[in-house]
Formats: C-alpha cells, sequence, structure tokens
C-alpha cells in the first residue's frame, strides 16, 4: 500500500485477522501507519524507485501480490512500471485517473449518464464569465489535480476571484472546471467496494456534515432517506464503479437536491474517491465488513463480506486539531462513556487537522450524535466542548 | 507486554484505536505479534534482563507506563525488579501467582468461599490413594504449574498412573493435586475485567465446548443457561477478582453440574486465567468492547468499555493445526460465506496447535454453529471438513 496517513494505520486489524501481509510506503518514520505497520519503508510516491522497491520488498522480497493505495496521488508512469513487474494495480492507473483528475472525471461520468451538476471545463476567464451567465452568476470553481478537504475549490461569482488560479494553470499548474453552486438539502455519500471479477457490495447510504469544507460528522444510514432517491444514489454509485472499472472501495459523495415545481428530489455525484474514506469509518464499529477489511479483500480477489449494519444508526464524528496538544490525555474523560468507540491515529496535532474519530453505535439517533460530538469534543479540547452547531442543509 | 503469541497479537487493533503504543517481548523474530508490533524486542521472559529492558524501552526508552503479561510464565522475582522502577505489574504479581500455582490458586479460592471440585494436595501415592478412596475412586490429578491446553492434567483411578510426575516433583518438579472427577453438563466460562480502582466488568456467561482437552468452540451466552446459575456463575468469578485483586481481564472456567436428589444445579471453577483467554475471543466481533480493549483499558486505569453483545448469539470456532499447510490459501473459500469473521495468527502450521479462529455472530443459534464450524474445518483443511461430532456433557 503507498501511503502513510490513517488509512494505512487503519488497514492494519484487517490485514492482521486475515493473515494478510500489509508493506507500506510511508512519508516517514513517524506517520501513522509508520508506527503500527512492521513492514513501512520510508519513501515518497512519485518516485518510481520507492515505490518498485515497495513492491518488490526491497532486496529481500517477497514481491507483493497487488499494490493498492491510501491516497491518489501517484504517478501514472510508476504504475506503469509496477505493472511490468506483473504486479496488479488495484485499482487500475486507469480507473485512478478519474480519482486524480476532476476534469476526466466530469467528462466520463457525463458520458456514462451519471447525474452531476452543470459543468464545463474554464481554461479562461471568458470561458468562467459565460458558464457564470449560464448557471445565474455563481459557480463552483476546482482545480482539476491536488485538491482535498476544501483546497483547490472556491466559490465565486466573478471571474477575477480564480485570477490565481488561471495565472497558475497557464504556468502549468491544474486546469480548471467549473460548476453550478447546486443548492442542496444534504450530502450524501455511497460507498461500496468492487472485486476484479466484478463482485460489488454498498454499505447503507449515509448522510455526511461538513463543516468548513471538512467533514464533520457521518450519520448511518442516511437519516429519512426517500427509498426512490436511496436506489438512485446507489446506481449512480454502482454506474461509476462499473463505467471507471473500478477495483476496492470506491466513495460517491453526492448532493440530494429537492425538486422544485413538482420535479422529483434528485441526487448529483460531487466527488469521488477509489480508497477507504472518512465517509466510511463508521463501518469498522457500524458494520459487519468494515471499509478496511472490504478494501483488502476487493484488491486480493477475495469473497466480498456482509456490508450490513450491526445497530439501526452509527454516527461518526471527526476528531480535529483544536486546543489539546496530546489526545491520549482525554482517555480517562471521553472512555467514561463505555458506548463510546474511539479512534486516534497517532499524528501531530496541527490546527484543523484530522487526529481521530470517534463512532457511537446504537438505537435513538438523537442519543449517539450527543454522544459521538461529546466524546469529538472531549478529544479535540475542552476549550471546544460546546461547540456543535448541528446546522444541516447549505449550498458549496 | 510481555509474550509474542496470539494473543498479544491480537491486542494490538485495541491499541492502534486507543493510540497506546505497545511494545511486546517477543519469543522470536516470526512469532505471532512480532509480524504486527512495530516495536517487538526479542527476549525471554523468565530473563529479567530482557523483561527490564523491555519495560525501559531499550536505550532509547520511554519507561513503560504499566507492564502486563500474554501468558503466566514468568517469574515474581523478575517482576519485583519491575516494580523496583516504579512501573505497575498489572495483574500483579501476588494476583499472578494463583494463576500460576494450582495449590495456591485451590486454597484461596477455598478460603474465599468460591465453589470448586472436592481437592487436596497429594504429595505422595499414599495420598492419592486416600483422596481416591474419598472421591469414588476416579480423580484428575494435575501439575500444579505449567499445564496447559489439557497438558499436565491426567485422569486417574490408581495412585501408579501418575508415578512419573510424582518422581518429577520428588526431584523438584511441580508439586501435585487431586480434584475430583466432577460429572457435570457442560463447561461455562466467566470472563471479566478489573481496573486498579476496583471498576469491574463482566461479558455474558459463555458455554465452551472442548475436544481432546482443548477449546473447539464458544457459545455467547451460553445457551438456556438457568438465570439463578448465571447469577452463580458471575459471583463466583467476581468473588474471585476481588479476592485475588486481579487487574486487566481475568477467564475463570467452570463446570455446571447438575443437582442430584432434589439437589440445585450449581457451578464449579475450574481454572483461572489472569490475561485475555480463548473464551473471550467472540467478543472482538460479537461485544461492543472486545476483550482485548478492556485489559488494555484495566490496565491502564481507563474507564472500562461496554461488554454488552452486539447481537444475540456469537460463536468462535477454534482452527486447528491439521492437514492445510498455508491457512490464508483457504480465504477464498471460506470468505465466500459474507458474515463468517476470520481471524488467523500467522503460525507455523503444527497438529493441534491454535492458529486461528472464526466467529459467526447473529441471531440463529444453530446455523451460525453450522457456519463457524464450517469455516473452520475449512481452513482447518478438506480432510477435516467433515467431523464436527458437537458432542456436549462429559466428565473430565
Amino acid at each position: 500500500m503507498v501511503g502513510g496517513g490513517q488509512l494505512a494505520r487503519m488497514m492494519t486489524p484487517a490485514a492482521t485477522a486475515l493473515g494478510v501481509r500489509l508493506r507500506v510506503l510511508v512519508e516517514g518514520p513517524t506517520v501513522a501507519a509508520a508506527q503500527v505497520v512492521v513492514d513501512a519503508p520510508v519513501g515518497a510516491p512519485r518516485q518510481a524507485e520507492d515505490v518498485l522497491d515497495l513492491v518488490r520488498g526491497g532486496d529481500d522480497g517477497p514481491m507483493a501480490d497487488v499494490l493498492t493505495f491510501e491516497h491518489e496521488h501517484i504517478g501514472a508512469d510508476v504504475l506503469e512500471r509496477v505493472r511490468e513487474l506483473g504486479v496488479p494495480v488495484r485499482p487500475s492507473a486507469e480507473a485512478l485517473r478519474y480519482a486524480q483528475d476532476k476534469l476526466a472525471m466530469r467528462e466520463r461520468l457525463t458520458e456514462l449518464g451519471v447525474p452531476c451538476p452543470r459543468w464545463a471545463p474554464v481554461p479562461d476567464a471568458a470561458a468562467l464569465a459565460a458558464f457564470l451567465d449560464q448557471v445565474g452568476g455563481r459557480a463552483v470553481v476546482k482545480t482539476s489535480r491536488g485538491g482535498y478537504d476544501g483546497k483547490g475549490v472556491r466559490v465565486v461569482d466573478a471571474p477575477d476571484q480564480v485570477d490565481d488560479w488561471f495565472e497558475a494553470a497557464a504556468q502549468g499548474g491544474p486546469a480548471l472546471l467549473a460548476e453550478e453552486a447546486v443548492g442542496f438539502a444534504r450530502e450524501l455519500a455511497v460507498l461500496l467496494a468492487r472485486r476484479p471479477s466484478g463482485e460489488l457490495r454498498a454499505w447503507p447510504v449515509v448522510e455526511t456534515v461538513q463543516r468548513g469544507g471538512v467533514c464533520s460528522e457521518v450519520i448511518a444510514p442516511a437519516p429519512g432517506l426517500d427509498p426512490a432517491l436511496e436506489r438512485a444514489a446507489l446506481d449512480a454509485a454502482t454506474r461509476v464503479a462499473e463505467g471507471l472499472d473500478v477495483t476496492g472501495v470506491l466513495a460517491v459523495e453526492m448532493f440530494e437536491v429537492l425538486g422544485v415545481g413538482g420535479e422529483p428530489d434528485r441526487v448529483l455525484v460531487n466527488e469521488l474517491a477509489m480508497r477507504p474514506h472518512n465517509s466510511g469509518h463508521w463501518t469498522i464499529d457500524g458494520a459487519v465488513t468494515s471499509q478496511f477489511e472490504q478494501h483488502l479483500r476487493a484488491v486480493l480477489d477475495l469473497p466480498l463480506g456482509d456490508p450490513s449494519p450491526r445497530a439501526p444508526w452509527s454516527v461518526m464524528a471527526n476528531v480535529l486539531g483544536s486546543t489539546r496538544e496530546k489526545l491520549t490525555d482525554a482517555l480517562p474523560y471521553v472512555l467514561v462513556d463505555p458506548h463510546l468507540r474511539v479512534h486516534l491515529y497517532g499524528k501531530d496535532v496541527r490546527p484543523g487537522r484530522k487526529l481521530g474519530h470517534v463512532t457511537a453505535v446504537g438505537h435513538e439517533l438523537a442519543d449517539l450524535r450527543a454522544r459521538a460530538r461529546a466524546g469529538a469534543d472531549l478529544l479535540q479540547g475542552f476549550a471546544e466542548g460546546a461547540a456543535p452547531d448541528g446546522r444541516r442543509g447549505g449550498s458549496v
């Protein structure tokens, strides 16, 4: 696996249970995954030799059975060289391209008939001005590459608000696209896994709550979701998985858009990730098979596990960097709630950084949300303890 | 933690989640835990310097916050030296003595009024002959130290059947005790955890099914258990935990004995273990808090988690060494059942050795037993696939 963050870290319990030897390319000797993976060579995902060494197992071997990733920041040229070693790359470079390049993704999804917000490539200010006219004067401009957690995304109502990006693009930086600023009721996510054989299993559709462009809370399943919309969401995600020939876990983030003037409600695909995803952390404690185990099974072409929830509701709250310097100091307080499931990533604290999550699983949704929020707030620091605003809905 | 077997291996997910750094003294560089623990110095539990180095963290530190164990094979002198470093030992040497020495255990449990089979120290053949007379001609002779998985236990009806053990005892080997051969309906186990502060939480009483002196299957909770007996079992285990001042996980194995002549049914304590135990492996998938996480919480004096089951029934089947040479070869077959939870220990295959376990969690007990058995049989080897005898009850 390439990448030594929390996703690789959370892969370890599943690998241990299944007797799968996990070798992880980590960015440094003390990153989240390096703390818990025995075979963790240090290297850079963009350095072909580092990745090839990972796959070959250094001088001692054995050669890996498969290469997979916890992020998309790896070049197609590197992946091609891995494939030349005879080692499958899952998801493939062809699939991964659509998770790396939002322009390519929008083009392909539109071809596949997957519902998307209106969008257009915007090579220059004139193109953006034309698009703004077309969608009512307000749009979301995105860099086609390199964005995450709200970075590389800007809501604009005039072309000059992304002048710096146009300049960067002209100098070889990422191309830009514009999307309509969808007015949505809430955000949903579909998480599924797919094997090379085509076997596909999806977890229930979840609601994701964002604050400041970062996922704050996930509720599984999405409360009160219209069954027709649920089917539409699962259908869209399945079409993406099959159309892009994804193997491993795929997360499809969507907007739930209320119909106006008698039109039915609908879902529009926002973003994709071809790896375990924050919207699926609840599955560790809340589903029969976690997204981490399912990803391992999928990329190893093993039969997929049952994605059913273990209880009516699961709520996951992210723990972000705030006032507390050492999160484990909060364990004596947060574990007082005997039902909370706590997951810390062993990362240095930086403001706003994802440092862990807390999951509450059970029967009473309001109670679970309060507990998960309280647990996350305690871990973040007492100063943050009172702040959940619980706002719903919005507009990108 | 001292000991590099499957119990230390299965401790790693809980340590990772809680952000607890686990340092494990392993018997060799490739044992079960060494494969998945980054900080795993090789050494011998009986070598004081190896254990002290473990606690000190070698030359680099940091000093451990607490020392705990996955087995009882560590000397009181070594533990005393750890305590002199200012590092708590949990469970303490005083408590651990009763898990190491069955004579001391029987004496103390009898003092505490915990129900036990009739028993006597048997220093020589004459003493054993007298005990046999007293209990109807049949007894279980045990070595006070060093037994596990049916080793160090022999059912006899004449003193000369343990002549070799008497000889060994005379030459400084372990002392012997004899216990009445209890006719029992089935075997039960109580698993609980206790903090230094005294907080104590127990999982539901389980039924353990033994084959050839080795645990074959665990059913949680014990089917059809009379509530009065359940209370008696929990009460006995609580008395043991408090009477011996145990910290961490305690497993108390018991016999369920049917009353004769109008007497009520009762439980008698058979064995103790002061660590996570095979009878609690079901808790990984079947309980809100696993025995491994609970042990970590308890020895770190953190609040204990909820031991409630996640579903009405959990069945765990052990995978023992048999005809299959590489267990992971069976994954494509065993994972076809999407509900099975598979746990492999990464150990070399030897006949009868515990190599892994399979858990099924759900609503239909008979179905879960069949699935768990089928999964374990597949992992053991196809030749074993047809053999579960399902026998219940018996006599040691």
